[in-house]
């Protein structure tokens, strides 16, 4: 799938509501074209190269600058602004495409007698920098392991596919569509975004609140490490002892490359119904989505916005020409006293093999009753046709010189709405020590029985000259506060290098321990994706 | 909660329905009783006693014969077997009651000092030898948790509990429905058990299907290991790494004492339907039950015995004066070609917090479709009424020189029917070397969208003098069936020390090797449950 772009209009009237939150836009005039960066020569011997290609045959390896620079970064902010200026300073020496666990094997192998780093890549759509090279006297090989994309067997009986892990999102979809299934599966990095990659990074999709995050989706794995293959049992249950599974799953890049996978299926659902509701304030949608979630209804999709990020939902989809429909909607608002531009919109998604519920059911009575107003099905609808598009609108803005980072964590339905509060201090203190204003929206999503996940999205202009200064500055006020609040370091977007300051104090001392001597066992030299997970 | 008997007077027609079935019974006269059984001094120093005294103070420390006697295995058959006929060789030297986490790290460092090997100890109804003591050169102590037995808190928001791990089922079960709540794990062991030995043991609950098993269900642990406290987050999910909960989740006592855990609570049901089928064979139920998951339905039980356990059932039931109901319930059978000796009963109870199913709605007419016949409420209902008193059967069996024990095990479902044949045949043909005949019960439970657990019950009477052996053969031949067919090595009685044999077999040596490194990080001195889990 081609990257694409948002397709907002320059005179459309979000960029004026943004500009009044933020102040003028600058045009930036300092992008760099990708042939311009130079990535520095490949670190690698011609033998290296040469016996390299004995492994993965000839088009197997690449040293081409311009693929060793798409595969230096992911795809946070601050990738996004340092392949504009040409900020990079270390990029792979070759990049690999195996096709089987043996030529994996045999280059973990190599990687350990010639003292080089090995990193696997998935679609590169990390925000954490989990796939980014570091080292500078080590070569560094990535493997990425887009050919190893197949679906080696359907279980139509148990509901379970055995897959190699490099194939996306889009593909993986299309194929279990066909034979009648999904996986459920759909993070915003979906078109891109690999099951190698979503195991490792413990990814959630968008419709987790009811197929729960890709831990719950995985049966069993293959794992290479530089100690052996590990291959786990396929049951569906066991207790025989601590979850392997488990350990693996999460570990980035930092034990093995994970190559095949089984995963549970559900049958293509045949009923969708979407539902839009708006609530006076955050806390209170917060109440009525937990409401929601404990008395046993489990939404595909369920989406809490606050104000800040509802008004901006209504502007980006505002039109220029409002329609009778827009009119009358205005006014039934209106006489609810409520109002897209101050208020928290909820929009649910059911999915469902039968017919068996409507969004004005009895169930659904009690999320009115804490105050919410039906809205109908369109903002829902519309949400959906459009939800993995949002993140190119990135580009705009930070074609504008903005900055647009985002945070999440998933705490106890308890601490929701202190951690809220908390968080949007902490990042508009900070940001306002470095930009005239700020503007930080947050919505509310991956609903469990016990808690829930909550993203925060901040803009602001950039500090000419301090960009990464100031991100960092922002995103360390944020981070520091969703610890304070018994949030967790991260719920979906992982570890990488971006969030390991954090991991001793989130998972103290002793935990950390216990996880950095399962890397000693599995990768006694340390070749697999140093700098990210582990130490400080 | 005190010890029962099963109520079943001798003359009931199920003594010579079982008599016909396995040969006439020998009344044995060989019972010991538990204070002619003299446990061999203990091993430790006045010293090391009156050190414990001062850890525990004086009611925290036993060293009296038949409580250490009580300490010394758990409630398999061999256990049940063993304490009537005398044969215990080790019991722990000294039973210890902590009260607090800082009584166990001091009781940790002295172990380690003084070369003692610590047991943890929940409820002691394993039946893989889980908690017994082996070491006859070390001193062992034995840790009953019983003491940290408080609900510390309940969150009415979050549905949470943060609860002491020696509290036993029906003590914390009564604490949360007097709040509202149920944590719906119910295994047969309830009214003795632990929350830590079921966490210690990765335990499922009758209810299950539902609900999930422990490890779905606690949230975050406190673990005190050898190497200092771990205390994991306590939030709903994370992607911050590998998953340190679900590695001490079945740790069994080898890797720390699990002191208090965050469970997840779910409101009291407040309606229940109970509904019966019966099918014209086992395959024919799995695939009624497969359906009945994978159309999307979660009964908190879901129970489907083979022809067997459903003529055993029968006659358990059978009352020796029918009445016209009864018999016309026969006749109805009679009119569909139905055989309550000869066919497979499925056994349904929805839990829910609102009315919205009936047994004989649209989804279950899947069920009927598959061949299934509607046997009303009544056995689902019985079944449910006597639950926790089938184990106590056991010790009229064998006090009748009965061998009786159970296998279990998970597969996926496309492997259910060959693993039930071939695990039925092995056990049989290894009975039928020992024994002049044979009678294996299994049923279905604990069902998954992608397989289920399958329970095997075995019968027979004893070989006199060889009653170990036999049954040794017998347990062999079942397991090495269990793994030759893809099942897990246990899906919840654990590993203990009778299924160790396997576990480098199931896990592969590398995953092994994993597990093992574990250990040897939280315990280098391997002064926990040493012999359990681990090695050959």
């Amino acid at each position: 799938m081609d990257d694409q772009h948002y397709d907002l209009p320059a005179l459309h009237p979000f960029w004026s509501y943004l500009e009044n939150k933020l102040g003028p836009f600058t045009a930036s005039s300092r992008l760099a074209c990708l042939n311009d960066i130079k990535p520095a020569p490949a670190l690698l011997l011609p033998k290296d190269l040469s016996d390299l290609k004995q492994i993965f045959g000839k088009d197997g390896v690449s040293i081409d600058p311009v693929k060793r620079l798409m595969h230096a970064m992911g795809k946070s902010y601050v990738d996004l602004l340092r392949i504009r200026r040409g900020w990079v300073d270390r990029t792979p020496d070759a990049v690999v495409f195996p096709v089987q666990e043996a030529q994996i094997q045999t280059l973990m192998e190599m990687a350990g007698d010639r003292g080089w780093t090995l990193i696997p890549f998935g679609g590169g759509t990390s925000v954490v920098g989990g796939a980014e090279p570091f080292s500078n006297s080590n070569p560094v090989i990535t493997l990425d392991l887009v050919r190893m994309n197949r679906i080696l067997h359907i279980d139509r009986t148990s509901h379970t596919a055995l897959v190699q892990c490099g194939i996306r999102g889009p593909q993986l979809e299309a194929k279990l569509n066909a034979a009648g299934f999904t996986l459920g599966h759909f993070p915003q990095s979906f078109e891109f975004s690999t099951l190698g990659g979503w195991i490792a990074t413990r990814s959630a999709g968008q419709n987790s609140t009811k197929y729960g995050k890709i831990e719950q989706m995985v049966v069993s794995l293959r794992m290479v490490t530089p100690n052996g293959i590990l291959d786990l049992p396929d049951v569906p249950a066991h207790a025989a002892g601590p979850s392997l599974l488990q350990c693996f799953i999460g570990s980035e890049g930092t034990l093995g490359v994970i190559s095949q996978a089984v995963v549970r299926l559900h049958p293509l659902p045949r009923h969708r119904v979407f539902a839009s509701y708006l609530f006076s304030d955050f806390t209170e949608g917060i109440s009525a989505a937990r409401a929601l979630l404990q008395s046993g209804m489990r939404p595909a999709v369920l989406r809490l916005s606050d104000p800040e990020e509802t008004a901006m939902a209504y502007w980006l989809s505002k039109s220029r020409h409002p329609s009778i429909k827009d009119h009358l909607a205005k006014l039934y608002l209106k006489i609810r006293a409520l109002d897209l531009q101050r208020n928290a919109i909820l929009i649910l998604i059911f999915e469902e093999s039968r017919r068996k519920m409507s969004p004005t059911g009895l169930p659904m009575r009690s999320i009115l009753k804490a105050g919410g107003a039906y809205l109908g099905s369109k903002p829902a609808w519309r949400w959906a046709q459009t939800r993995f598009r949002h993140p190119y609108l990135r580009d705009d803005l930070i074609d504008r010189d903005v900055m647009v980072d985002s945070l999440e964590t998933a705490a106890p339905w308890h601490k929701l709405p202190a951690l809220y509060t908390a968080v949007r201090k902490a990042l508009m203190d900070a940001i306002r020590t470095t930009a005239p204003s700020a503007l930080v929206l947050t919505h509310l999503s991956h609903a469990y029985l016990d808690g829930a996940s909550l993203y925060f999205t901040f803009l602001a202009r950039q500090q000419q000259g301090e960009e990464l200064q100031q991100w960092q500055r922002v995103k360390a006020a944020g981070t520091e506060a969703i610890i304070d609040q018994g949030g967790a370091l991260s719920h979906h977007h992982g570890i990488g290098h971006v969030h390991r300051p954090w991991m001793r104090r989130y998972l103290t001392p002793e935990g950390m321990a216990v996880l950095s001597h399962l890397k000693d066992k599995l990768d006694p030299r340390n070749i697999m994706n140093p700098g990210k997970l582990f130490g400080e």
